[in-house]
């Protein structure tokens, strides 16, 4: 018989959701070798959190999370909750002995990020951080493809993160609140970017070479009250990769158009990749190995048994949705956790930290107008 | 306390597949007057069927059809077998005083579509075939849109079901043998469109002025075997419809490039509607109420609130996959069975029995070289 | 000195403005073994014709069509006024001794069509109908790749003219006036679509199985005056060509939403073609032979030296427009004359009467209900 | 009778078939108050020079520059020169009281193109660059938008101008050598996306806030000889505008997959805008005023009366080519010459030097490392 994951996971709104889904999917489509358990969902209100364990399907709910976590017969800690809470529940975690899975970014903050990190090396269990989008069948092909070689030598990175969601009519939330969100679109959205690009070309970022960081909203309002916005809108950087390449990141809140325009394009000596999430079953691809005369983007459907992740789903040409990326990650989670590997490389504390460390330094280059070197 | 609903399904394959996830998953994401409840899945295959009945969470599962849809405490049967036995079971099942959710196309011949069309108007309870495609948000828009008199007078109606998995290396399977498969592309794929035009353009098609049925691929191998395809493997036709449209209609397992291209446009005298499944997020709409230096085709990202649906998903801009359409189409069987109203309309046996009659006079036009009448 | 190919060109309006910027324009692009010289223009109205000669460089200007196309000093016979008077000019150039150039369809009826091929067939003179659409680079370089055998055995063949400028607010034109144009949209636009599926594929279209012609807005005003429309609004058929692949076409002024829509699709064994003259400068090809994770529809950006065409015009990646296509012809009918080859097959009359009587055979189906062989 | 415009140009080579075709074809689709004559062409090889006169209709050739630039029967001296020849003639041009349109970029160097601008101040002719893309009908349409109010403030602008031509393989020629071309993809392409920047919007670029300069291939052969590449292969950069938008702008030669991906996105408070060169005759518009519902991307096909320059060309629905937007300009320059206005907005030489004080401080910034204002 197979055995059980335990999981509690720290968070119920969007992440919470998107989590809990994922947890009770993921055996419908996958052959596991444990078989995840939903066991105790954590969050601080207690009345909706009873319906939220009832509605998905957690066993337990309870609004003390160092009980949680701790518990022995928990093997994995799922968090869901906002930045600044991640470091405290995921080092409690470790040192309880659990693996833990914990949303993106890693941290609020470049010293959380470390602790964490330091506290994962030190422990016996698995780090894994939601780092999803790779997960996206045409995202790992992308993947897939520039490890093969199929375009050579990088040239350019270009990725932009864009959404529309943050205009002067959006009223001030907790999201606009530097002391509670840490910060705006550059750790929400530039952080998914540039794993992203760490992840596609198999590259790291060794340089940013010059940034913007911009509130374009400085005052908004909730009812009557007129505050400040103390998170950045839009963060645009410039940076420089390893092998040579040099790359642009754009992350911001205001571009009008975009609803989730998570874009990434890369060209290299021999071909290029392109990317939108707006349209994520699709990969365009440009191979210099075509006929001249033939030569030109080709948009893959990325649905097919020879596309990662979707030979598990539906029959070919049947498209996946956001969260299922989310239930590729789980797969892989939860076969790592078994000793196996993941159908393509999975982000762990440290590899998250590398991602931090881009992000800081590109709000350092912003606020000190230099290039500043990511260690 | 909400009260169950308790179902009983027939199929684990294909379908099987996307009804269980559908009754699975349609509880996390609507609020439902009744609880859907996996009662009993019922198959050929015992072995194969208690591991199904696991993985997908049906309490109990039987190679007994009948015994299921007869059982006292089931209230929905839900068929997901192949075309040649949707009658009998559904009858029974109506005949027991069930509900009754069934596969597309409504039977595999005219007579058992008529057969259980009457055996629906004398009953008590209701029916619902699964034309899942009316339950993308994309497509209910359209719906929508055409119903407020968006587009006005329609003219045109171009649809096309293009799949290209039936070239001469495709071995022979059932799905070529027109005594188990009843026919080839015309009721699989035409069967969704048809559908599609009747629904979006809430008008019925009056009458068939021209067909083509085709069997490109005369015989197929399966090992060392050799023997007759006899479906077609593409149908196209053209029509008239009752509000003075034309229309043509194509479906065919050989348009190489399309792996799901289930399409249709729509033109009418103040705009025009375009879909594709392929992307199956986005709507494009082209309105001539647009100043004459800005009209286009404005292509709708269908995840906002606004299109149907969507509220119940995920935040604005994260795109659906497949199968959502089926557990949007679950929400509302639920809802329909407790009294209220589905977002969109729902086809019912009668609904599906004109379009089986549409299909009908496609092949006798074809067969027959001449205009027919649709009944 | 390069010798000169004297040209009378017949019309001055749309397609007058076409031809005679060819002419112009040829010899600034290409190599040419002949000069072509801007004799004579012939039109009806001596005011506006004399200030068209003077825009378009004419040498001379004349509203006696018959001494332009007996004139001695001629070579070349542009014929470029409505189809109703393409046979009689046509045929006495002819009997000149002239090449004739004529525009496309060759005629307003099929009788007239015969005569002039009859002409041609015993005339020394060559002819040519510009089926301009042939020489976009992206068209010219789909039949080079049918031709080579890139898509293997052809399935499908689906081609749509689609305009919208015919709507109920259209006041009454002599082209819906059916003693003067004709035809609606079947001779002016499945005119093309029929020629390039021909041109395309290299086969013939050999039955017509059924068809519908309709008018939409069967009454029309002017002024204060309404009269009936008798032409058609919109045709459509269903075909079979002579390699066995089925084909459907549809010619329609009432598709809102589309200015031009003259797009085609093929689907082959090993492959489909798809073009699309809104983005003329595109074509968009699928090749099975890729491997199957990589397969998709590639876009062609049409401007490089490998596509036909091109390398005469702007470097690699500047597109371009509608008027190219009759330079390009113009080039081809040239070099023609003096011995030489098109670059792609141009249709002469005796070419372009098989185009004709598959648009006649479509009428036929349509108004007898009964599928038509093509002669 | 309408008076001459009497024309020297200086270039025969890609931008002399560019102008040359601009002044053969300006008459034959725009009623012009003045008759332009291609008087004389100037070039240094002579007998490519008399044959490239003969094919386009120059009256005369010459290898002396300056003796056409001062003949007295000269209007109008068109620069279509390599970069750094464009100052000795521009300011004898204007010293001898000619009108002058020079290619773009203004000069290769910020000092020429100062003096370039300071003769143009106290010189009596009129001053004009070419930055064709400007009258592109669809880039045209994006101007009046703007300026009409459409998408109100503006946020974000992102423009790409991505070509592919300058790989490995790619031998040495002049265009790599500093000292002859004065840069490479920036001076080439970005001078073309800071102006659209500039012309779009109609706000100025206060300051560049980082750059990078790259050249990826660093040596180049030549049959035998290999040599080092003096000038650029990429430079990106990050700028502000004056009225608080942020922007960011990238010219390279080695974006596989591009041919000429002259792009821009403008994001703004009330709606947003996105161009693509290679799909010349479409702007997307994005507009909030729509039903939250209906918003989306539209496509706008820029062929109608109401785009600008279209109407001069072809029916509604007929796309333009490259050389297209030359011609438009070359109506404008006329029209301007005799006192009247341009379609949109023309850039003279005070404006172009604005654009070249972009470009400066953004190779300054690539090179120090700072931000650099922009005066």
């Amino acid at each position: 018989m197979t055995n059980r994951l335990n999981i509690a996971m720290l968070g119920s709104k969007f992440m919470g959701r998107a989590h809990s889904n994922a947890w009770s999917q993921v055996g419908h489509f996958f052959e596991l070798p444990l078989l995840p358990h939903q066991d105790t969902v954590v969050a601080r209100n207690p009345e909706e959190l009873a319906a939220f364990a009832e509605q998905w399907g957690w066993d337990n709910h309870t609004t003390d999370w160092r009980a949680a976590v701790t518990n022995p017969l928990i093997d994995l800690v799922d968090i869901g909750t906002p930045n600044n809470v991640h470091a405290e529940a995921a080092i409690a975690a470790l040192e309880a002995g659990k693996h833990v899975a914990c949303e993106k970014p890693l941290a609020g903050t470049i010293e959380d990020a470390e602790a964490m990190a330091a506290a994962a090396a030190n422990a016996p269990g698995k780090t894994f951080v939601w780092f999803n989008y790779r997960r996206v069948p045409a995202v790992a092909l992308a993947h897939r493809l520039v490890a093969s070689g199929a375009i050579g030598r990088i040239y350019h990175v270009r990725a932009t993160y864009l959404q529309s969601w943050g205009g002067p009519d959006t009223p001030m939330r907790w999201r606009f609140q530097g002391d509670i969100a840490g910060s705006g679109a550059h750790g929400d959205l530039n952080a998914h970017i540039v794993d992203a690009a760490r992840f596609i070309t198999g590259e790291e970022i060794v340089s940013v070479e010059g940034a913007i960081e911009e509130t374009f909203i400085s005052e908004r309002t909730d009812g009557d009250q007129t505050s400040a916005s103390t998170v950045d809108d839009a963060v645009l950087f410039l940076a420089r990769m390893q092998g040579g390449a040099v790359a642009s990141f754009e992350a911001t809140r205001l571009a009008t158009g975009y609803l989730n325009g998570n874009r990434i394009e890369i060209h290299g000596e021999r071909g290029a990749l392109r990317f939108n999430f707006e349209r994520m079953n699709e990969l365009d691809v440009y191979r210099t190995d075509a006929a001249r005369g033939e030569r030109g983007w080709t948009t893959i459907f990325a649905t097919n048994e020879d596309h990662p992740y979707a030979a598990a789903w539906w029959p070919t040409g049947h498209g996946l949705g956001y969260e299922h990326a989310f239930i590729n990650q789980a797969r892989d989670i939860v076969v790592s956790i078994a000793g196996g590997e993941p159908l393509v490389p999975m982000p762990d504390f440290a590899d998250a930290l590398q991602t931090q460390r881009v992000l800081e330094a590109a709000l350092i280059s912003a606020r000190e107008h230099r290039p500043v070197a990511v260690t």
